[in-house]
């Protein structure tokens, strides 16, 4: 999961009205509001989700209850849905110009399952085209922007280990906690890790798998990572588990690895590659990854079909991330390095399942994160986690894991069965 | 796995010998058959496989002793394997212009290890290129000069329910029986077939899956195939096992299916399809699968990285197939029919088991097949399997099985956990 730091934005000049607006009753709305109301209500029928304009007007029409509302509260944040809903729904919820009634992530589900089936836009086309390039700059500058929120804020709301993408919940029933490591377990068991290893990961976060790697199974891990205030909370976290000769922190971008591994495994970072760099990720790989007898795992946000991240993420939250295909990744990444898909598992429910534990976490924050950024900030994350959530739910987003092997290498395993049968042994 | 009936090349008018040639002694090799045969020796020297002329002479000069011997026995065989090496080798395999000391399927694997790592030559981006169309009628020839050959002949070396495609070894000492018992129950457990669904599938074979999912599983299917012999097979035995009201064998393209169900699978079939088809199949999959609560499983022959079937195997084993690369697959078939990919296993060591068990049957109905067919045609597929046994031994080809659902749709299963924990109940 990617998001930048919305503390930002006035710096850089985008339009962020500086609070939350009084919400001052607008006076009625006029015909021309009501007609605009009434074309955005056709769009969102479906859904069976209500619009209601400031004074209280509405063009739903339909017998059963709506199982949510939109509330508008001006004719500004009204044209804007009209002229460029993907944008304006996010800047008004930021901003206060639109409430939701109802479940959030409800209302969100419901909309996204309306345009499920439809092919992309011209306007989604060209902007999957333009994707811009991410040079080694601009995305330690991304990763910045993002990862150094403040590791107090994610510690408000991520499980203990500070694990900041999909977990893998055995039973649904899981906590948030036992479903995160039962996550780094899964990884390590696709890998089969065996002691004495050699592993390289590229994009850490705060370290918690290179840390069960090398506690639970005895692999000597190079952890890659560009965010500073991250690997600082890992260089620390490592000393206090005595692991520092196992596990080394490297403040560098994944692609000026160098030397030979057993294995590369990848958590949560190909969306921050772009399109345009899989090819040098695949390089790197052909590069770092043993011939005889290596594998590696990619874990990722993917996409059914080419698609862009939405204009409002792209534009507040992550300007260089990219959600991939299952085939852009293994034609453009994979096969061009010689590797061979050995086995891919689709976690979207797992998702939308770890997406609802950060909302509640995060609503139960929300007093400290209101007094420590600010509530058009609130409202930013709580919309983008809502709409996560959402997405992966709906099937909008997959989360995919791939384990491959160089092609001359054997499968790390006959069949998958040995890793369901044992249970998470270093999970405890 | 396909393989056109060879009985049909001479009335084809294709250039087979009649029969085995007399290997009477054909003079020394001249000076310019030794420079061509020292030029094939540097190709296949780092396979460590030594070629031999009919006069003795060899280029070989490592120091280790080979792992096999091609032994050339006229100088047409030489300029062959020269000129034109992957029409040539099978060419003069089958009419004994070449024979290998040795073990073949061990000889060729090192030849497929040695040019493993290597681009696809421009010739076989080519011919990738200009794959043929399979229209319904060409498909409908295709599989009759491969699957009419007899069914007495597949008996002769598949296992007891005639499944001719990769088994699944849930240990590697498994019967060939069991393991294909095993691979149908795999399937049904990845697809999580409840009593009373109702399933296509498209390509059954002798139906021996349609007939496991009747049985075991209590699902109503409909079953195609256009190979009237293998029809008649199947319907005999869904009487025998009194399931005529549950599964329906339909002589006709899978592509005329009509209704809508709640399973799709294919096994083996793909490979037949041809790329420029794989719309059509897509279209098939939108228009048939339920899009709430529906799933399908492709199970195929594919590749890394795009490469046409192999020269000799298009020229005399099947003029129609291809074998695609997983990309392929969701990015033509899956993805533009709104499907999401929820599983991929790749089986391919567990296909070069299976080929292994059928070359061991296949030796010992040596005399069987070469008293009814001839010894060209028996030679043919002593190195057709033995050749697909290398090419998935090597990763040179790969065996795909994917389990998707219809975006909307929740995925079959929440974890992987329960399909393997289960022994497999129905298998018996």
């Amino acid at each position: 999961m990617y998001m930048r730091s919305l503390a930002t934005f006035d710096a850089s000049g985008k339009h962020l009205r500086s609070g939350i607006r009084a919400t001052a009753p607008h006076g009625p709305a006029h015909a021309l509001d009501r007609w605009l109301a009434t074309l955005i209500q056709r769009t969102i029928d479906a859904a069976h989700v209500r619009l209601r304009l400031w004074d209280g007007f509405t063009a739903y029409e339909r017998p059963s209850d709506p199982i949510g509302e939109l509330i508008i509260h001006d004719r500004r944040t009204l044209i804007g849905l009209v002229v460029n809903p993907d944008v304006a729904f996010g800047e008004a919820y930021m901003d206060g110009g639109l409430d939701v009634r109802g479940s959030l992530e409800r209302v969100l589900e419901a909309l996204f399952r309306a345009t499920l089936a439809g092919p992309p836009s011209l306007r989604e086309r060209l902007a999957t085209a333009a994707a811009l390039p991410n040079t080694l700059a601009a995305s330690r500058r991304n990763a910045h922007e993002h990862y150094d929120l403040g590791n107090n804020f994610y510690a408000l709301w991520l499980d203990r280990d500070l694990v900041y993408t999909c977990a893998y919940f055995e039973t649904p029933s899981m906590s948030l906690d036992q479903a995160q490591r039962a996550k780094l377990d899964l990884i390590c068991r696709k890998l089969r890790l065996r002691a004495g290893e050699t592993v390289i990961e590229a994009g850490c976060g705060w370290g918690a798998l290179a840390i069960h790697m090398a506690r639970g199974y005895g692999v000597r891990v190079k952890a890659f990572n560009i965010s500073r205030e991250q690997l600082t909370y890992a260089r620390q976290w490592a000393a206090r588990e005595r692991l520092t000769s196992r596990v080394e922190f490297i403040e560098d971008d994944y692609r000026n690895v160098s030397g030979r591994f057993d294995v590369f495994v990848s958590v949560g970072m190909l969306e921050h590659v772009g399109r345009r760099h899989f090819q040098t990720l695949g390089e790197t790989l052909r590069r770092t990854l043993r011939r005889d007898g290596g594998r590696g795992l990619l874990h990722f946000i993917g996409r059914d079909n080419p698609r862009p991240v939405s204009a409002w993420i792209r534009r507040r939250i992550f300007p260089g991330g990219y959600t991939p295909t299952l085939a852009e990744v293994t034609s453009l990444v994979l096969g061009p390095a010689g590797m061979s898909v050995f086995d891919v598992e689709n976690l979207r429910l797992h998702y939308a399942q770890t997406l609802a534990h950060w909302a509640d976490r995060f609503a139960a924050a929300a007093h400290e994160v209101r007094a420590a950024y600010g509530e058009s900030f609130r409202r930013a994350w709580e919309l983008y986690l809502a709409g996560s959530q959402a997405s992966f739910a709906t099937g909008w987003m997959q989360l995919f894991q791939i384990v491959f092997v160089p092609a001359e290498s054997a499968p790390p395993s006959w069949t998958r069965r040995d890793r369901y049968e044992a249970s998470t042994g270093a999970a405890a």
